[in-house]
């Protein structure tokens, strides 16, 4: 595959970008929702905050209190000697019991970057999408925009600690929004909404990750009005082997072709390496696979991508595209925004029919 | 509380029910769903059936294999030396490795059961439900039936290697039915649909189970249709310590009072002792908690709730309901079915309001 990464590579990193919590820093600035507004590039950028620890001993994890009504930011200090916590993984302090989160060490929002050329951002100074419910007290996550007529849905994840939902937001200006509550329930991430109805209904790529029965593979639901979801079918899965067998989730926003609507999406291996890579879907019925690629499209090879708070991911929550271009905006290692153009024929070629 | 156990309890057993299949046996008859039909009682069983295996150390595992289109039963057989599976729990066979379901060790489908009297049941011969799609391959299992207008429509569980989903399936004359697909995503289980809109809206009881974040507790969901689901809010929790500290989540199909939607839902401690408790809802605003029990209404007492299949469970999927009397139906220990009447003045009376 023929990927013309930008020289501009990383695009955006976290020097890029201003604290907007005192006493914190920007570890992470990734996972760029993407949207074509009144001329400009919009990347929806997932910005991770950490408090600044003085003490290698105490690890501080940031929530949102909404104790009171309104969301209030509060520091959490544990002692690193506690032996309640795993803090092994860097991105989140689990539970030695059971292995699960209790806390997350960074608050992630949404924040805008504007382009006029695709190439060059400006980063917004303040927050689009902070947490605004007790369901998104630990941040909001990894946006994907979809639009429709004169609309732009933007899914994202909404953490707490009662799990990870999809929130769904609307907006028609990228200032002003609407807020719709949770679209699905815990534990689900990944949702990429198809930008038409499909034969009378919408439809959206969505990622469950069981905890009994079943692996993180991609699901497919549908539905009248984007806010209620049903007839939930299973997609694709992953391999037992090769870059494909840890987990598998949607990536891009679901773009039409001739030969049918083609989901640009992430799968990662039992190492965490994460690759994209390309499924084709029917156009008259997109819970329908019609083919997809064995290797990556785009795997973890420039020194951003292999190296970082999380090394050795690519993960694209968007592209663009022109002609035959597709323009595939991803996070780089949980760490920085990277851009590469690839050729919409030659993915088209690379795909293997069943 | 005063529980007014049935003196024929457990009304219907194992030996009660003559086994579909050829060469099982029938482990289970238990967690039925309940619906008033055509002046009777109908107890929607759920009946699991084991494969009888000839040598103590091969265990089979039944699997309904829909490759050619039509599901037909494959009994796997599994030697219990093999070290990739881990064969201590009763109900499922694990993968050692993550700990994931590779099989369960019955599968259970739905056959009803009729009754004049609510008390004395005759049981169908053959399935009412049986597995009849690929997300169904391991079992159909715990119908609730809510009835709307004319219809009654069956929420159940829908278990497959993919995951346990929630399937719906609608009736008007438990002869014939109508197939829904899944209303909700892996993993989830206990779905319990309000019998009636309020304010517009269709609501239903859920219980997901996270694997990252968050515990099995109850949350409840909006919809128009009935068969897509949104806004998804929590609803009600764990406990840190006591009788629901472990896992929750809707029992019986929630019934209108003057004082607001009463649920009888199930809690399980750490020990996976099952018992029931009461929760009141807001009558306008069904997410809305007013008040709880504090200790069960029902416990495993009697010898056939503490010993069993999988001993010290009760677990409702329906009740009936005669002026002040709430009649019980419940699975005991994953073997049979008992029932038991209870004062609704008294559970009321045993609520403690927030």
């Amino acid at each position: 595959m023929n990927v013309k990464r930008f020289k501009e590579n990383p695009l955006i990193t976290p020097e890029d970008v201003k604290p907007f919590h005192d006493n914190h820093e920007v570890i992470g600035v990734f996972n760029a929702g993407v949207a074509e507004f009144d001329g400009e590039t919009l990347l929806l950028l997932r910005v991770a905050e950490q408090p600044i620890s003085e003490h290698p001993e105490v690890v501080k994890a940031p929530v949102i209190d909404f104790t009171n009504g309104t969301g209030k930011l509060r520091i959490v200090d544990l002692d690193k000697s506690n032996p309640i916590y795993d803090f092994s993984d860097p991105r989140s302090i689990n539970f030695i019991s059971d292995g699960r989160g209790a806390y997350l060490t960074s608050l992630s929002y949404i924040r805008l970057a504007r382009s006029k050329d695709g190439r060059h951002f400006t980063v917004d100074d303040t927050p689009f999408i902070y947490p605004g419910t007790e369901r998104e007290a630990w941040g909001v996550e990894d946006p994907r925009v979809t639009h429709i007529g004169e609309t732009y849905y933007i899914q994202y994840s909404a953490v707490s600690p009662e799990g990870i939902g999809v929130g769904l937001i609307s907006t028609k200006n990228f200032s002003t929004y609407e807020r719709h509550g949770l679209i699905l329930h815990p534990e689900n991430k990944d949702v990429a909404i198809f930008p038409e109805k499909i034969n009378g209904k919408y439809y959206t790529l969505h990622r469950p990750v069981p905890k009994g029965i079943g692996r993180p593979e991609i699901w497919i639901a549908e539905s009248d009005n984007l806010l209620y979801w049903g007839n939930h079918q299973y997609l694709l899965g992953l391999s037992e082997d090769g870059w494909d067998n840890g987990r598998i989730g949607g990536g891009a926003v679901p773009f039409k072709t001739e030969k049918g609507w083609l989901e640009i999406y992430h799968a990662a291996d039992q190492n965490n390496r994460y690759c994209l890579g390309a499924v084709l879907l029917d156009l008259e019925n997109p819970a329908r696979i019609l083919a997809k690629t064995e290797v990556p499209i785009l795997e973890p090879e420039a020194e951003y991508e292999t190296s970082g708070f999380f090394g050795n991911v690519v993960f694209t929550c968007g592209v663009t595209l022109r002609g035959d271009n597709v323009r595939v905006y991803y996070g780089a290692s949980d760490t920085s925004v990277a851009a590469a153009d690839l050729s919409l024929e030659e993915i088209l070629s690379k795909l293997t029919y069943l």
